[in-house]
């Protein structure tokens, strides 16, 4: 692959201080550094009203879903940072992806993309991010099977934003790096 | 149990031609006359925006999730009729039970429920049902074990609305039954 | 309920040192201590044959499919802690569900559980559990909602087998006390 | 990719006249004339005890076992059809992946694959296909996102074992090429 790979990042957090947002910055960081070319995103320019069929045929798709289409499809695959809510995916980003998935074509469909998660919790947030699989993969995602959760996010940050500690600093790089490899291959 | 089983009931649609509308009032119907007293709901009476948990912290819950909130405390249980958007629950669905999970009192636990699901396509929509056991589980909610799943709905009801063929009204009579029964055992 | 609830107790793993076995053992003590009935069983009692459909025909059931048959038969429900293996469910249980469900009358149909993990993780085994819901559910038994994940196992008891900490055990009996009320309710 | 693509090919079943064993069939003959290398396997060449950990450390892995990691370790990945069993995937795969699981280096890991189904239901076994990438892909296998599920089995084969109907042949040959395409990507 001559050009760099170009990964859409974003968290799937709308609020201010979010862990997501503190991990995706530096995964995106780390993949920068290994070569990629990041559209570092905010959830909030994806903002979209309750998904409503009868929306859709009168008005069209929203700025936001149009703005995720966009830059899904100017990316080869995505970098996703999803908080874990109530055992499952977000509802905010579950109504995102089902705009998404009635426009055609379809933009997801053999795109690319590694999940992770944040969360104060010791369990990490990857039984939400086992149930966002289902629709991305659904929708023709190829999902590096390795996730990256990353648990007790409150106390895992140095002040400047990066990871406290080399081992779980190594373990992000090594993983994203698995991910860039399988990545490049996919998008020559 | 002395007093009639107090069921909240509705489709988790936005649409107004929602076939999961149309088989919610069958259900709906199908229950009061097995003795049960129904609390019909319209989805977009619990509208909510995307949850943004800086919003909770600043403005409180939104009236939709306080409207659902009151609902479900009124009721011992529910019929939810949810359609499946690739192949996972509605994130509009999704939207309004992580606004509520945030809620203490959290009004779904300890409540009962049965899922239904019509779907134009031959599944019947019962794979996202399975994936919205989860949060409702995860939040203390006993769920009926069988779940009914309405197949190829455009051709599935006559024009007064109710479901066409004996077979598939009785299923749909025995399985409500099943439920009532164990609501009423569980809120006796 | 003027009789006492009875409820099969088991772990499914057939190792001798089994976490899963000691929790289930501090679970079967919490439940008879409540009043519940309790038939404490081996998982290797109901030790089967690979599944396959050719020796059903031929040979009908294997003896420990049968004896988990009666064993569940007699009971009104039961406490079963199985641990994690790959994120799901073991085979080893899967394959004694799928020669249980070949049964008519089917031996789960109608009663209720409560499922337990064991794991030295810090997770606890629930991704399993999780799992382990969409047969069980799908056969027609009312799990209770709430599910015991015990994390780090290997420091959780004590030498005389009881769990460590005050708190711990709390919890489990708190959460047994909640499935017992429902299964005497749902039993009587 | 100068050498064919190396895939192992196996239906998880143990009957003789099995749907899966047919669907395999057909998808191992298309993915030879696409131009890969199969290597077609029967399920009961990995014949396994159900998994004990006790077993495991006396007397190190089954032979079935051992057989199956040579075999995908020798491939660049998999064609897999698996039935459903109870809304999940068969216990009897499972147990094969939980001992295959536990050997150093673990044979799946790296691998690719993708996944079909037949069934007779309407449904297709598509339901058992979804939890049968949760073990898979936890293991760090790199899954086709698309599975190909065969409704209603018992009409879909002509009397020489092909898929009756242009359409559903066509179909199953795009979805190859496909995977074929990513996994010649991944391989190289």
């Amino acid at each position: 692959m001559l050009r760099p790979l170009r990964l859409l990042a974003f968290a799937a957090s709308l609020r201010r201080d979010s862990w997501n947002k503190k991990l995706l910055a530096c995964a995106a960081n780390a993949a920068r550094a290994d070569g990629a070319d990041i559209d570092h995103a905010e959830f909030a320019e994806f903002d979209t009203p309750l998904y409503n069929a009868d929306l859709q045929e009168s008005g069209g798709f929203p700025p936001g879903a149009q703005e995720f289409a966009r830059r899904v499809v100017a990316a080869d695959g995505f970098l996703l940072a999803s908080p874990e809510y109530n055992f499952s995916l977000p509802g905010t980003l579950k109504n995102l992806l089902d705009w998404a998935s009635r426009m055609r074509p379809m933009p997801l469909r053999g795109k690319h993309g590694m999940l992770l998660a944040a969360s104060t919790s010791l369990v990490g947030g990857i039984r939400g991010l086992w149930q966002l699989r289902i629709p991305l993969e659904g929708l023709g995602v190829t999902l590096y099977p390795d996730m990256f959760a990353l648990a007790q996010a409150h106390q895992a940050f140095e002040p400047d934003g990066r990871l406290r500690g080399r081992e779980v600093e190594e373990r992000l790089r090594k993983q994203l790096h698995g991910y860039l490899e399988m990545g490049r291959r996919l998008s020559s």
